[in-house]
């Protein structure tokens, strides 16, 4: 793999995707079952000829081909100052059933979550998460002078609210919540999450960060959206178009509140809009296809490694995101290094959970190799 | 014009551009020097079937053939997190001379803005800008707290640095120039700009805006870059993709202080960079052609302009940018409803002149088509 361009680890998921997975063998219209059989058979699965991308929770697949379409179209529109993202807040409030007003654009869902980072450090407050999830937002306000409370998963590493309420303190500005979770791919029981948001956001702000939502079938699920539509207050949810509809590139973000809340986030951003990434995303939240398939396809990656996991006794906690959360039982430096060595990029290390890694789902027939490989090495 | 989609609207500068000059008379080879010669004998240009955007101060050849290209070689990156800088970092430290630690990234020249205009305001303090000057760091600061001091231009409505020294206070924690000035497109006197610079910055930082520095060609115009690379501290320099790249719908832009700065603004900003932006300003800012016909073009439009108000006695700002800021004696309110009616959006009022319009450089045969409507309307 040393050999491989930077263009070709970029390119790996998608425009490579496919080619030369088994470089000895001719490719047909009767590859793909060849490979099965193959497979079937007990032969290796040949190393594909691009890096597998299973660090960042990206889409394989995407952007769709709606989006891809909307994109060429667009580019006639890159020399002008057209940000105004009236088309993508209309769609997005019809999709979700509320207000316009509700709805604040940014680029990427991670500058929403900057962006109340930053209002939590202008209030020289601090905020409570979870520990281990996403840092961005605490990253933000711990930059901009907010104290961070980090608050360990339980025993199941499900969100701890019980403990979280309890850390909060009088000068908590807001409470950060990821669900379903990252790294850690569980979900919130809806009616505790319920009664947490409504309890808490009386006094501070509570931040839902619903970014691998689409991918979530549980019943014990539940978006906090409607309480946007209910006119809660003190509460932000985010959606991103990076997740499903593999847009992260283009860095496009929603976060829903209040319309004094949503309103004053717009405010205090800094970023701007690429009129690239909005069409894109118009077009894309408009493709119902290309979700139901990310979804069907993101379950089958998942099938692969649940299963590994399950046939080699590897704990893991049922992922309801697009990513594995798997114990490896080695430090995960070094697992990292080991996979990268067979061209897969793995997550980094998320402690304390040092000897777990985080796997993001590549194509099933990338997951099939990463559990060969990973047979192979530590089997 | 009622009829004409907004598509069209969007599309005017660029994809149409050219398209049904002459909607009378077929295109052929011919069409230009016949359309020349009919002007030539006083024979009416006929409205072109697009909206002429002479508003908003954009490039309507842009982007560059290089940079389309690159834009369509980097859509299959779309669904990546692929947004490192370091690229077109290395390439703006060669070609300003300064080292890449001096550079932050915004998407767009106004994320730099907004971040000034934040650190402004979560210092509490004021700043003081030339009026009119352009309002986006000013607008960010003031709804972040900061005060903002306001000095209007001189007689020759040059900035007035005299004026901006005294107008100073001892919490003064940002000195905004704009150079060339927007709206009014002169320049600041090198020597005069330098010590200012120079003086100013030992107590507060100065923000020396340079989005039209590529279209100045005048003796007595200096950019402050080789401060920075000299490690000035107190200075931020901005530059972007949006004026002479013609990149402004996909907001890539720059900020140059001394490393601290640098990075604390990087630190600051909320926004993301885009995949698609990043690529195409990398190929841009190689284009050295495209910078130059676009140059060409800018002066060839700025003359029909220039040439039609000195043949009617109005009183202009000779211009240092891509856009005109002449005395209509007309409310400009009153004037752009005019304009649009024939097809030409115009700048905004700039109170306090409100008598006097800002018209962007759109394509010379739109500014002769605009001098046409001009004469007819006001001549």
């Amino acid at each position: 793999m040393s050999n491989v361009t930077r263009r070709q680890v970029l390119l790996g998921g998608t425009a490579l995707a496919g080619a030369g997975l088994i470089s000895s063998i001719p490719s047909t219209p009767f590859t793909p079952s060849m490979r099965l059989m193959r497979s079937a058979l007990g032969a290796d699965i040949e190393a594909p000829d691009y890096v597998i991308r299973a660090h960042y929770n990206e889409n394989p697949y995407g952007p769709s081909r709606v989006a891809i379409q909307s994109i060429v179209e667009s580019i006639d529109l890159a020399n002008l100052y057209a940000d105004d993202p009236t088309d993508i807040v209309n769609l997005l409030s019809e999709l979700n059933n509320v207000a316009p007003e509700n709805i604040m654009v940014g680029s990427g869902s991670s500058e929403v979550l900057n962006v109340a980072g930053l209002l939590a450090g202008m209030a020289r407050g601090s905020v409570v998460c979870a520990d281990p999830t996403y840092q961005a937002l605490v990253r933000y306000a711990e930059n901009a002078g907010a104290k961070i409370i980090r608050v360990p998963v339980n025993e199941d590493l499900g969100t701890d609210l019980d403990a979280m309420k309890r850390a909060i303190r009088r000068d908590t500005k807001l409470v950060y919540l990821v669900n379903p979770n990252n790294p850690i791919p569980s979900i919130i029981e809806k009616n505790a999450l319920r009664e947490f948001v409504l309890e808490v956001s009386e006094k501070r702000i509570v931040y839902v960060d619903e970014a691998y939502h689409e991918f979530v079938d549980d019943p014990d699920y539940a978006t906090m959206m409607d309480l946007i539509a209910q006119g809660q207050k003190n509460l932000i949810v985010s959606r991103t178009s990076s997740k499903i509809h593999g847009l992260a590139g283009l860095r496009i973000g929603f976060g829903f509140a209040h319309p004094g809340l949503a309103s004053q986030m717009t405010q205090r951003r800094t970023g701007r809009l690429n009129i690239i990434g909005l069409k894109a995303a118009h077009a894309s939240y408009q493709d119902q296809d290309f979700q139901d398939f990310t979804i069907r396809k993101t379950r089958e990656s998942l099938a692969v490694v649940e299963g590994m996991c399950e046939e080699l006794g590897i704990r893991y906690i049922k992922s309801k995101g697009n990513f594995s959360f798997i114990e490896t039982g080695i430090e995960n430096d070094i697992f990292q290094a080991r996979m990268e060595e067979h061209g897969i990029l793995t997550g980094r290390a998320f402690p304390p959970f040092t000897r777990w890694a985080r796997i993001s789902m590549a194509k099933p027939e990338d997951m099939r190799y990463f559990v060969q490989v990973y047979k192979k090495l530590f089997g």
